[in-house]
């Protein structure tokens, strides 16, 4: 045993829109400010393997991915996430920021496109082998702003060639539904779970953050 | 429910280097002169999107690639593949032929990765949904021929500018374990593999491929 701090595995959630990547953006630049070292990463993409799943991933050549096999994709690119970026970050002693983690596979794939609960869990413990966030921040907004914002962001790529719309086509329902799967998941997991209202400008939002986040850390350096 | 001649469902397994492809290829041919409409497919890439995943599988540069990231992306082509390609082809009563199915997995991640076979047989579950082979053909041969073979194989294709060569880095033990592996499946699963002597010229191969096979068929068609 070494006296060497713990890390602090932190995952960022929502839907589309819902301003967690920004989010997580501007609580990195905090935390390296203060002297703490941190790691990013997004799901799908956080590693070189990472990048190649989520080409195919969100294709829009690939409408006809099956949602099986979309599902054993997103666990792939975990599990290389797991291993190459996340455990080592953590036993090493240092804050990880996950931008979406298994409670999107659980929202998205689970409920969004109704393959269950159970396999997203079979599949977590296989990919993460107990790898669970400490805290994971939920970014909470209605439906509505969430594809407005999402649409406007995707629109905004498309001019400069982005092609990353797959997700975009589905329909409001599907969002409806992963909406109320995250409820679910903050219900079952209260104590891992901190809800941030998402609505306001970034620098609102990243002050709700701070003052969410602030304790925790508290905590962890204690 | 139609009078309609359900589809046969056959795997191609064994060692790299075995012969499999070659006598797949040789069977659809001789199947196909006979009348019956046959569809041959490859694990993994017998799809679009199983050829993006087996361009990550296959890369040197992907040396880093976890076990279980690897094991979650064979099931993804896989899943993919059944969805896509195989049952619809088995239900409107056509063979198939799979250059490598679950079989290999067991045999390849499952021990000689040293994976397991509860987790290969999980993630069968979920990716295949009980789409299982109705006759399996292994192709026996010992390690040294195939590894010699294969090792032939790959470094014409590298003249060619062929990059396929990450799994022929592994050592000699590994391809034993796999051996190993396939005579436990073949001694679990006795009525449904029939093993192929592998030595020999392929003309020499195929001959006992088709007096094998040819009672299955007759049975099938009676």
């Amino acid at each position: 045993m070494t006296d060497r701090r713990a890390g602090l595995f932190v995952t960022f959630e929502g839907l589309d829109g819902s301003g967690k990547t920004t989010q997580m953006r501007l609580l990195a630049g905090r935390l390296r400010a203060e002297g703490f070292e941190v790691v990013e990463t997004v799901e799908p993409g956080g590693t070189t393997i990472g990048k190649g799943i989520r080409q195919i991933l969100l294709d829009p050549a690939n409408q006809h991915l099956s949602p099986v096999a979309e599902l054993l994709l997103y666990f792939a690119a975990r599990a290389q996430n797991v291993d190459e970026l996340i455990n080592p970050a953590v036993e090493a002693g240092k804050i990880v920021l996950a931008d979406r983690y298994t409670d999107s596979t659980m929202a998205y794939q689970g409920a969004g496109r109704g393959l269950g609960q159970t396999v997203v869990r079979q599949l977590h413990e296989i990919a993460c082998r107990g790898r669970d966030p400490h805290i994971t921040l939920l970014f909470d907004i209605d439906v509505k702003t969430a594809l407005d914002r999402a649409h406007a962001r995707n629109r905004e790529k498309a001019v400069e060639g982005f092609n990353e719309t797959r997700m975009d086509e589905q329909d409001a329902a599907f969002y409806e539904r992963v909406h109320t799967a995250y409820e679910q998941l903050v219900a079952a997991n209260p104590a891992r779970f901190r809800r941030i209202d998402g609505k306001g400008t970034p620098r609102e939002v990243a002050m709700r953050v701070w003052n969410t986040f602030a304790p925790v850390l508290e905590r962890h350096v204690r």
